[in-house]
């Protein structure tokens, strides 16, 4: 009855991967959002049979993050001479609805920083374009296939609350939660200061520096 | 039985975020419109399942403010230099109709000047590209969930007047009504002179300076 | 049992919008073609729910206001350095078919030139591209609703007198016909020579200046 | 029961219209192809609610004459400096089929030459790429409305002399039939050695001459 | 009964233009792929009511030509600098199948290089990118066909080899067969050294010329 | 009952082909993946009636390449100035699922850096955006159809092993299996040291050179 197959937290020695949690009609599963940069020209590739609002999701996620770009860290020329791909494995594995928001935001925030994502945490909850965080549904199944798979900290929307304290406490010992109202605390969590072992270095064009000047 | 996750009213400290009120199947509710720039090339981004009427209306929006961008104080560089995208939460609820017209006019407005929304305003109907305002339907579980919202000033077509006028008076004490009839006067009541605190400082591309000319 | 929302003319003070003439399943009324102009890269944008047909008709119109720029006194870089919007309220409502044709070419015609548009006139033809009008159904219907909403001329194709002969006078009484065969024959009538109040200051890249010589 | 507005032929006074011949279900109607030319990038536009097959033969007839410029006399800039708009009204009927290749390819052929279309002309037939004319159905249909309206002469290709021949004398009289094989002898038909009056004058960016050389 | 008009084979004096066969469901018949080049930017149109499986065969088979250019002497440019169409009459029949690989391969092999087509040559087979023939269905109806049409030799896949030797051997007297693996076997065969009478001369924007170097 | 034509392993004296490994409902078969580059500007052309899910898989394997260029010997130069084509035989026969992503992967590695492809190795497995292997199915069919096909080494997916222990050990006799977690281990195992004969030479604009300089 696995729909997703059978998959166990996995070290976070890579930018960009970040986990996710599923709520499918066989229970909840956890996810990999995917993420690469490659040299290119700004373009946006998502993959992995994913529905309308969880592509309206990355979408979201990649404007919220070139808005915010200089209080991120993130050098903005990345959005212009570089291509992101975003994939969820299994390949061909249907996926939709908003609940991956918080991953695949965290996922392009670690790949574009080259941030370390912390070990062990996996989140799930909706995201607007001006950084809230909204519940999503499936709690309960979710958090189950999370501690099935080793995971240690869930992230959260603090309206996810009353679900959390629905669970008997003995199925979540040894899982840590945080509730979470805003993308900020989303990335304070899951982001490590160190980058990554070996971390990519990002190359541009000359005539991109300064070309832009406050008006 | 709600679609929209309950929402209260929120602060208006960030810029291009608008209140609107949504009627559906199971009552009125109020909805918010988010905007976002981000240095590009003048691409409108649509998301939060937006029907085509909706999209038109943003659309149309969107066309009005560009052709009455130096009226409205609106650098018009911002056009071609920066990408905006309008998301409409929650994402996986398809909406549509021309009714967030002034919403999402007014959330572009407050964008692209940096000018602080008015705050606890709503306001619902529709736009058309000369900037009249047209009268839209479901006022009466519109006001009824703007109320429990906590807002307190509500702008509307003067041809919806009447269906303000059905409505008892005891529910709808403590707000004010404003009956428009043009774009201009939806600007002026809901957009403040200030700016947000910290507000975006716009850069452009050193050749897009006085690169036209008057034929 | 109205589809349009009851409109009554409005005032002719703006360039680019004109009254044209509807044909639903519950009787004839007015609509307003509005059009903008702002600066950009000679894109068209149609909104409206606009259907196939009607489309056509305004790639139409706008081909043929593109070959005779010239004659017309059209500024011919209006069509590569600004985008057209053309937008049919109410934005909901779906609309077809070929009768609007000599109304959008009008308003175009007015946009791009800002001269005013005559008063109190309305219209109802097919254009075809090298600028014939032609006949279009539903005038019975349409007059009598030009009449209620306070229409003093319209404009109808030669081959449509013989709808106007069959209407009983005193419903018409007040209106004057114009039967014409050609759009020039349009624009004569429904274009006024002066400018509108206020009109747009076009400016054009300068390189764009005498950038084409005769072969 | 007429699907197109009764048309008569009508002069030849205009660079780029054609009379073509319809089969329709309730009998043959003659239609006209008409193009148009204005300043652009080589975009072609085509109108009139036209069908896949139609719009191919758009193509075909583009292709064909672009191959051949040298030799139909055309200017080849023409193909990257003007936009063309093929339109066959009437613009609410849906058309389609091959069998207005030739007629599209003689319009086109006028509008780029400006050269004058012969007087009381019609003609119907399948083009090929390299310019070989094919026999089409509904000859007889067509030929009666043809004669009804005015037209004097008429191309077909060879192939359908024989539905010529079952047609009863006494329908035709005062009809020359032009059987041919190619492209190139309907244009000998057609298109007169003299230009229009007051053609256009076509103009291009200076940097466009003698901008390709010889291999 | 008959889809495709009556052909007979006809003059090989045109560059780009080669015979096939097609089984319909009343039978084999030839078909003729013809292609055209004009002035451009490396544009691939396709005509002919050409269903998906045909479309690939054509991309696959001017892929395969791009990256042998230099082997089969085609000078490259023309890839980036001329448009290439190609159209198979007649234009309402829907065709679809692979098996017009080949001699779609070889149309644009002869208009590439403007060699001649060998007299009196049909041929059908798959194509695959690194330019394996693979073997089609149809084969008797599609040999006997040739034969009433006038062809002399015929080119196949080996793998169809017993095919022909169940074609009981008084059918086929006179035709002579050649059984292939490779593309270039079939390019071999089919195109003559000597290029056609009045070769298409090609021309290239100066800057093209050198405008790459070796690694 | 064949699908795909009865193929036998072939010789690897090509760039950038890859045999993998089909099950449909007929059993197992041996596929090519066929991989073409020339000079263009990075598009990437899919063909052989290749399913959603099979070309994200194909565009998941580009995005991982190109952001490993540099670790996999890559000039990723060859991503801007040349275009791929990905062709999977036999054309008509409709594909799909993620299981080809290895081979896919594999072959695009081989043509972009010319090197061999080991012989008689075939493969079968998923790949997700940071190189993990995944495991697929219709494994015992799949391994029947390469040993009848001649095939000596087959790339697997760990997880896949127990499917291979549970087939007995005559049918599999002189197949040897490799079982890995990483696209690294497949490249490592499946490509050879050495180029091809007569490798491709790839030229590039003079321009493209150290147009990128470390931020
Ligand atoms: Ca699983
Ligand atoms: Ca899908
Ligand atoms: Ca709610
Ligand atoms: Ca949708
Ligand atoms: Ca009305
Ligand atoms: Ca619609
Ligand atoms: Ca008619
Ligand atoms: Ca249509
Ligand atoms: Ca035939
Ligand atoms: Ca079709
Ligand atoms: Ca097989
Ligand atoms: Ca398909």
């Amino acid at each position: 009855g696995e729909i997703f197959d059978k998959e166990m937290y996995q070290d976070n020695s890579t930018a960009g991967v970040v986990t996710g949690l599923a709520w499918t009609s066989v229970g909840g599963e956890i996810l990999f959002v995917e993420t690469s940069l490659s040299k290119g020209k700004g373009k946006l590739t998502l993959s992995g049979q994913l529905g309308e609002v969880m592509k309206e999701s990355a979408m979201t996620a990649l404007s919220y993050l070139k808005s915010k770009a200089d209080k991120l860290g993130i050098d903005d020329r990345l959005f212009d001479y570089y291509d992101l791909h975003i994939h969820v494995p299994a390949g061909a594995v249907p996926k939709d609805g908003p609940s991956a928001g918080i991953t695949m935001l965290t996922a392009m925030a670690s790949i574009f920083t080259q941030r370390k994502v912390k070990s062990k945490v996996a989140m799930t909850g909706e995201i607007t374009l001006r950084g809230k965080v909204m519940p999503v549904g499936g709690i309960k199944e979710k958090i189950l296939a999370a501690k099935r798979a080793g995971i240690k900290e869930i992230i959260l929307c603090k309206n996810n609350k009353r679900d959390i304290d629905e669970i008997d406490k003995e199925y979540i010992k040894g899982v840590d939660f945080h509730f979470v109202d805003k993308v900020e605390e989303v990335l304070e969590i899951a982001l490590m200061k160190s980058k990554v072992d070996d971390p990519m270095i990002f190359s541009f064009p000359k005539e991109s520096e300064n070309s832009r000047q406050i008006a």
